[in-house]
């Protein structure tokens, strides 16, 4: 009874201050705003921690919702009528096939491939800016997408009884497009890669009074990711890992997460350490892992060519700040091809049961690769964020996966393709031996 | 880190009792067999309720796991070496938009659609299974499935380290067939319907030494349904609901919720009182329907022809029982057509942002039937269970939900194309009102 458990929890408006700058400092009022007028740099939500940590405990967030509201005192809205339709708190799993096949001893699974509505972490941010876009009195609320974000933004605004238009690259993966039309929004399809309708919205959200929730409602729907970070604190048990393993899109995701560990570090939920931050991108679309390869403190856009779409982002809005976060955690930054995302995804299906999309298989990919070149201690409490759904990406999957043996109803039937499936398992098992 | 959690509460063996016949009460050791040897009546698990009420309180469950396992003792697993991937503990979510345009006053959605790890309720069932048959020695499970089966034990024994074999008809959705070949299980399409398929599935059984969840593993796999009623009871604040309405296919489901109902009022975990049950089917499929209508306590088995696939069960083997059940509480078994199904779909999209699939379909268009007939009051507490997610049946969309607007990266094509899509929207209603 997520929403009826949800408004029992009081807002607490004094623990929102203002936006600031994160390059400058200055601050702006809370409005639908996202880049500083003074040096252009991105505008961040700032909290009074002082009041945070009088309001806050282990034991009122574990008496709050079984979703991202039960952190609602460290999220950027103020009134107690948000949305909540169960969004987070999904599992974190304990890996062992997966934990074993790579060497590892402490590796955990964060699965926002189940998660609600829309079976991605995007739900997350979205819950939260579409709540902010209400109460900022938006009616119409929009986003530039690979495809998660618009189903999200449809599904939740469909829920909320808010008018949608959404954009999306042309060439998206067929359960992606179904997966924003079902809810009827205006879709518009772009002729173009995710940066060109990335800069398209921009130029809309000048012109139309939209609240799109990743350019002017940014610094609210950004906030969202922090309860990644929260809920895997809350789930090891109130601490933080040693290691962190997530994709790399725009960079937001990366840097939130952070954000999120210190800020429970900061109001005494945790005790403070240093995580390390390790990050996934996809060779056809790697601008922030040749950043940090190269040493360079700014990214050099790209024009990407991978199965990975969802993360397919050429010029990544936060890609210095995760190069930042990477290099001064003790971190990496690492990038895997198409083969390697596909090899990814079917190991993680294979040893722990958990189907991702090719974001997902990128970061599978990468921690294995990482973990191959010593970057990962063996007895470091690791956990790898899985942020996407596989059915959302079958097509990536075509011709790697086999297919069904086709039998008769009758048992001589499926006994002769018993035998030649074992058959074959033998001669491909030879084949490797030789 | 839900395994963890999991290992911490003690298995209380004392409380399962024995398999008993549903039919003659005949006992029998707790082991992979499903039939009476007596009446050929199916088994059922029997717990000694009296040790239960002693040792579970809402405390003791609150303090558990965010999973099915919080309700440890009332499941049929001996040791606490269970199988807990984080499966359960979905959403209630309380209907608005739905509610008002159907004119109820206390609408929940259930939201199985993301259930973890294989997107249906199917989950809870294989989760329970897997931990039994291992306790049992088993080293191979399988399974007789229409699709959503298949994903869930291919999955749960990758996770588990189990072989596996699942059979499907050759006829499924490419989601479902791709949802079970990721994991690497053999899977065998046979030529034919669910009915044939389980034929063929007891038949095996038989001659190799499996454990077949939904066959001689039956008592403890339906088992797992009971926590779709606990979870229910729980989130509504430790009450039951007045109605719910669950999609019928063998109709072991629907007697489960019924159980669990039962199970929680036994043991004083919620006050007693008369729930009603109401079902839907696909009228493609509707054996249980029709044998409600007529009052006749057999099923007439029929050979299926819907969209509806997943619980398309000519031939359902607890039919009996969940016409019986909805005549004592006073509900109806319902069904409808494709196209209300295809509608049910857009319609629980459209206004609560969530996407199910053709079972889903089935049991919001039967609920609006119901509704329109006058056969749930508005002020009941009516629970509506969707029990799989819509990314798996995307064929049975085709055609339906219209197509993306593709436009070029640039203002003045979306202009047009937005001008362009509420001409047609306007042109539709003034259909609409003529």
């Amino acid at each position: 009874m997520t929403e009826a458990i949800a408004n029992l929890n009081t807002a607490n408006p004094s623990i929102l201050k203002a936006l600031k700058c994160k390059e400058c400092g200055a601050e702006y009022e809370l409005k639908a705003t996202h880049v500083c007028e003074l040096c252009f740099g991105p505008l961040e939500v700032k909290y009074d921690y002082n009041v945070l940590r009088q309001s806050v405990s282990r034991a009122t967030i574990e008496a709050g919702p079984n979703s991202i509201w039960r952190y609602r005192q460290f999220l950027p809205v103020a009134t107690e009528n948000y949305i909540d339709v169960g969004t987070g708190m999904t599992p974190l799993v304990r890996s062992h096939r997966l934990a074993r096949r790579l060497g590892l001893n402490k590796l955990y699974i964060k699965n926002d491939a189940v998660n609600m509505p829309t079976l991605s972490f995007k739900d997350r941010v979205v819950s939260v800016a579409l709540s902010r876009a209400r109460e900022l009195g938006f009616t119409t609320v929009s986003c530039a997408s690979t495809g998660n974000l618009a189903n999200s933004t449809a599904a939740i605004a469909a829920h909320a009884g808010l008018d949608c238009c959404v954009f999306i690259p042309a060439d998206l993966e067929a359960g992606k497009v179904l997966g924003s039309l079902i809810y009827s929004p205006t879709l518009m399809a772009v002729k173009g890669n995710y940066d060109q309708v990335n800069r398209l919205c921009s130029e809309v959200a000048n012109t139309h009074g939209w609240g799109f929730v990743n350019i002017n409602l940014r610094p609210y729907y950004s906030e969202g990711s922090k309860t990644l970070g929260f809920e895997v604190a809350e789930q090891l048990g109130w601490q933080l890992p040693d290691h962190i393993v997530a994709p790399l899109a725009s960079g937001s995701l990366f840097t939130k997460i952070y954000k999120g560990f210190q800020e429970f570090t900061e109001v005494g939920l945790v005790e403070g350490k240093k995580v390390r931050f390790s990050g996934a991108q996809a060779e056809g679309c790697s601008p922030i892992a040749t950043a940090f390869k190269a040493g360079r403190d700014f990214i050099q856009p790209v024009k990407p060519n991978t199965i990975a779409k969802s993360i397919a982002i050429g010029n990544p809005a936060d890609g210095v700040y995760a190069v930042e976060i990477a290099q001064k955690t003790g971190g990496n930054i690492e990038s895997v091809n198409d083969n390697e995302i596909i090899e990814g995804i079917k190991l993680l299906a294979e040893t722990e049961g958990i189907f991702t999309e090719t974001a997902g298989g990128t970061t599978i990919a990468v921690l294995k690769k990482l973990v191959e070149a010593g970057k990962i201690d063996p007895d470091e409490t690791t956990v790898v964020y899985i942020t996407g759904n596989g059915l959302k990406t079958q097509e990536a999957l075509q011709g790697y996966v086999g297919e069904p043996l086709t039998i008769e109803a009758k048992l001589d039937s499926f006994e002769r393709a018993l035998e030649r499936s074992r058959t074959l398992d033998r001669l491909e098992w030879q084949q490797v031996l030789v």
